[in-house]
């Protein structure tokens, strides 16, 4: 299994205020790539849709952040980490609409 | 990196028809601990909503289903796989609602 027993995952779609600004999205995907030097994360990717298209699949999003954290604690301290804090300034006059999804295993809690 | 390049994320999202009933969240979790063991899916995790909760976090749902696939090709074969259809025929009824999200590496495509 890629989630450790009490892993913590946590997903975020960005819609862009201007999707078809390929430098918005650029500008998006680095602030990310920076951002995952953030020391409580485990793993993260960097998405973007597939090429895929039926009628339950959200492929409206420009961006996907996918981050693995050891356990609920750590995302915690990753919410007000220094270099989170800053990838918000810096970069969320980009996103119109922001979803997350934080998940855990089912068998904790 | 968990995502091998060019590797295929699914993260699948379940709203139950009767949410109040353990019993269906029960159900679906074991028809995708079953599931798992299509053969093109590499690795997964079955999740709950984590103890979160802001604006920007979507905790609706009951069940969360992450996959990750070699490539698009693999993904396509499981959409099909008979493992695949006997879950969607044992399960669909418990489920009123689906949110599929189909990602793929930034570099890809």
């Amino acid at each position: 299994m890629i989630i450790e027993k009490n892993g913590f995952i946590h997903h975020v779609f960005f819609w862009l205020k201007n999707p078809e600004r390929k430098e918005d999205a650029f500008q998006l995907i680095e602030g990310l790539k920076k951002l995952s030097a953030a020391p409580t994360i485990k793993d993260f990717h960097i998405g973007i849709p597939a090429a895929t298209n039926r009628e339950v699949i959200d492929n409206s999003y420009a961006v996907s952040w996918l981050l693995l954290f050891k356990n609920k604690e750590d995302q915690d301290i990753y919410q007000t980490d220094p270099m989170h804090l800053k990838f918000i300034e810096e970069c969320s006059h980009l996103w119109n609409k922001v979803i997350v999804y934080d998940t855990v295993d089912v068998n904790v809690e």
